[in-house]
């Protein structure tokens, strides 16, 4: 049968209008008679779509005077390296709290020395530490909002004391965030934001320029945007999808509704996680995340009935990462509630 | 009116049975009831059309054992990092016969010497150079085989000593090439490959490493090899549309046929080029490129009614790149030659 509840950790679901949107784009993109996919990006019609995405990102996300918003390829690891190439001059701070926080600390480290002020590594990273000092003598403090593989989340953020850095790949757009505590914010589009192969990256200028090596031009985040973000041709079609899906969070009502549905839709499952005796949830309360509910069988000779029970009810995407294991339910911002209503329904019912 | 002859530089016209294949899987993907723009690139679905995209690539071209197929995100000028990063140890040479030539030199030279074997700079870019000599000590030779800006194209490529490197990225798949003679071509998805977003590399694997450096992840090929082009999330939606048009490509005949065409349309147009007393070509006669026809008006104050009479005749995209002026008709593969016959018609009465 087809799939009808999308519970992706990333590439993930998307409104259908988004979707139709999209279709309508490659069939006749902006009145040209040509599709999206065959236009020059240096054409009004899609510097215009570069523009109106920047443009509606900002409203969604308030953010301040002082910021520019890149579109760039590469995903969001490919930012592990530029972020430390652009302002690691001696030390950074970086908060380790899953796998890809260890592996932004990884690409730091071949820029300069990296100071791991926390790490839940050593219990598998299930919560998110949160007495550490961030020295003042690091160049910049780096976090990730959201662990997409365990399903934890920083529910706030520390005031730091210096430039502070976050991945938000996994929750963006999903919750009220202060972008002025933010020197800068990247985040892989194909989560909350559109399909894969862009990355987003907000950043304010003032923190730019300020580290002493050549920086090679791709990874430069200054000459993108001096380049207006198309220092070469960037990746026309997902930005012209991420727009698409930026219009439906808007029209919906924003940010506002997105946090509001999010906080419902986690409600609901970690509820039945935590009352039904067959599943336990696998991270701190105080830090689960509302994008990647994690969770296990208690008896794990009920899988393969489990299994076969929400397939049977057209869910797909709920198996758990390959370095997490047991189950996870990714509910992002595109997920209508009847979906974890088909879950949590599968849930009481299987056995 | 709405455009029918599309001569967009890139990205640039694609077969109308590749967009609407892709429309298709955006509408539900390879049955899955979900569309491409929401799957998980893990999921067997997306594995299996990254397999076939390498096996289409590999057919096509006629690719040997020993050469992996990967497709990155950042465009060809993050591979001009690249290809410095995983194997310039010492010096490497270039032979400078463009803009994006001149690009790859710049982007090389962060990581070592590098030698340029000719240029044909101080002539604005008019012809390739034929007489230089590669080095033998060079890491590697790195050419430009057409270019895209000032439309002239490498007939042949010589018998370097040293390991060569393509940038191949405005006239792969137009004409036969004998892939064991690089060590490495990477190319642009968004000419003759498919839509922006992706970047095809084809190396082979024994070139790789034996600099000294230690890689960045996301810069590393060895390990995009290992991680079978998946280390991160790819640009999904473009490699799926990627495999349509080269299916489009194998359904007419292959990249003989491809040949084929591109012969007829570009001598068509060169001959109206070359005939029409109104015009005049800009690139030496045995280095034209049959991808990018580049040309001027002899008499700038026709300008406005040529520019006026092409648009009425539903041509888009001839004006020449804002480096070289002019005009510039990109003619890629899937350009039918009757879009070349109605600007050649255009050419011919206009005035």
């Amino acid at each position: 049968m087809s799939m009808k509840h999308n519970f992706s950790a990333g590439p993930s679901i998307l409104p259908q209008e988004a979707i139709d949107a999209s279709i309508e784009g490659i069939k006749n993109f902006a009145g040209t008679g040509l599709s999206v996919l065959e236009v020059s990006h240096r054409g009004k019609e899609f510097v215009s779509v570069v523009e109106d995405t920047q443009a509606t990102i900002k409203s969604l996300m308030n953010i301040p005077e002082g910021y520019d918003i890149l579109f760039l390829g590469g995903g969001a690891s490919l930012q592990f390296l530029m972020v430390a190439y652009n302002l690691l001059e001696t030390k950074a701070a970086y908060l380790k709290t899953g796998v890809w926080a260890a592996n932004a600390v990884k690409e730091a480290k071949h820029l300069g020395l990296v100071e791991v002020v926390a790490s839940s590594e050593d219990t598998n990273y299930n919560y998110i530490p949160k007495d550490y000092i961030i020295p003042t003598d690091a160049d910049y403090f780096h976090c990730t909002s959201n662990n997409t593989i365990y399903g934890s989340q920083m529910q706030s953020f520390p005031n730091s004391p210096v430039t502070m850095v976050c991945d938000m790949s996994s929750d963006i757009l999903s919750r009220q965030v202060d972008v002025s505590k933010f020197g800068l914010i990247y985040a892989g589009a194909q989560k909350n934001m559109g399909p894969a192969g862009v990355t987003v990256v907000i950043v304010r200028k003032d923190i730019l320029g300020k580290v002493s090596r050549k920086i090679p031009s791709m990874l430069d985040y200054k000459l993108h945007i001096e380049k207006e973000t198309m220092f070469n041709t960037p990746p026309v079609f997902p930005i012209f999808a991420m727009l698409q899906n930026l219009k439906w969070v808007q029209k919906v009502g924003g940010v506002n509704e997105m946090q509001k549905r999010a906080a419902a839709r986690a409600e609901l499952l970690y509820n039945e996680i935590d009352n039904n005796p067959l599943f336990s949830g696998t991270i701190a309360k105080e830090d689960r995340s509302q994008m990647n509910a994690c969770f296990v069988l208690n008896d794990a000779s009920l899988e393969e009935k489990f299994n076969a029970a929400w397939k049977e009810a057209g869910i797909s995407g709920i198996k758990g990462h390959r370095s997490a294991g047991g189950y996870r339910a990714s509910i992002y911002n595109a997920l209508p509630l009847e979906s974890v209503e088909a879950l949590v329904n599968v849930m009481r019912t299987f056995n």
